[in-house]
């Protein structure tokens, strides 16, 4: 059958993935921002974790991720260390830069590639790279939880710009 | 360049995307058969809506999505009406089966179509279904704070069995 299609019909384009979790990214920066500096390290609901160290740990996965992915080299989790809000930030668009690095390596054919993510995950890649962007989603969607009980009004879920 | 591959190299095929999304809705499923009966009705943190609703709203979209990518007729949000746990989870179920049979009749060439999803949201039909698939793991989120905040453990967000 002729087409006029100029590349073949695909679910999703590695290009759009990308943008699909750096739009993610930009609303857990927006999340982290809206927390009071106290609060982001101390309040918490139900005996979990603080924000900031949710935040942390989505630190740990996303440009290890791509870097796995890209090369097939799996680090451990990383501990990051952050002590103000500023720091966080600061961390959030250092990893966010990494991630596009890391990104823009990954050969088409690795996706679906089986590996043992950070050495101790058997996945398919792409499924790893949904399990970070997912335990993003989860983590921040209990972050809107922490900023309610707080009084505070989260960003609007659907603005990733 | 020879490859030994059968098909071509994709970031994920539809098949896997069902499979993905089929996966979070039985931990969602899950999530919700931890909630005891009045507290799924009844119980939230900082005003928010109690779980029940969250996964109306989510019912609202599985299938309607994959409806509107598979035929290009979008319908407007559905309300449910559940008023046990029961009959929640008898909606969730008959919910996840018109996903699948509508998921079936996609054209590969219809995830990046981009259209008016549900008649006022103009976006990819991808990130349509993203939308969708990101919107349960966010309120599910939420319900993993308010079955903490009850005492209740929720399940491992791994478990997607």
């Amino acid at each position: 059958m002729e087409t006029t299609m100029t590349t073949p019909a695909t679910v999703i384009s590695p290009e759009s993935l990308l943008a699909h979790w750096l739009g993610h990214r930009n609303l857990t920066r927006a999340v982290i921002e809206a927390f009071p500096e106290k609060e982001l390290f101390n309040h918490s609901v139900g005996g979990m974790r603080p924000f900031s160290e949710l935040v942390k740990e989505m630190l740990g996965m996303a440009s290890p991720i791509a870097r796995g992915v890209a090369t097939g080299e799996w680090s451990t989790f990383a501990d990051s260390i952050a002590n103000t809000k500023q720091e966080l930030l600061e961390l959030w668009d250092e990893e966010t830069e990494k991630l596009k690095a890391y990104w823009a390596q990954i050969p088409l054919e690795r996706f679906e590639v089986v590996e043992m993510a950070f050495g101790q995950y058997e996945n398919s890649n792409i499924n790893t790279i949904f399990y970070g962007i997912d335990n993003e989603i989860h983590h921040r969607g209990q972050g809107y939880v922490y900023l309610r009980s707080l009084g505070i009004t989260p960003p609007f879920f659907w603005e990733r710009g």
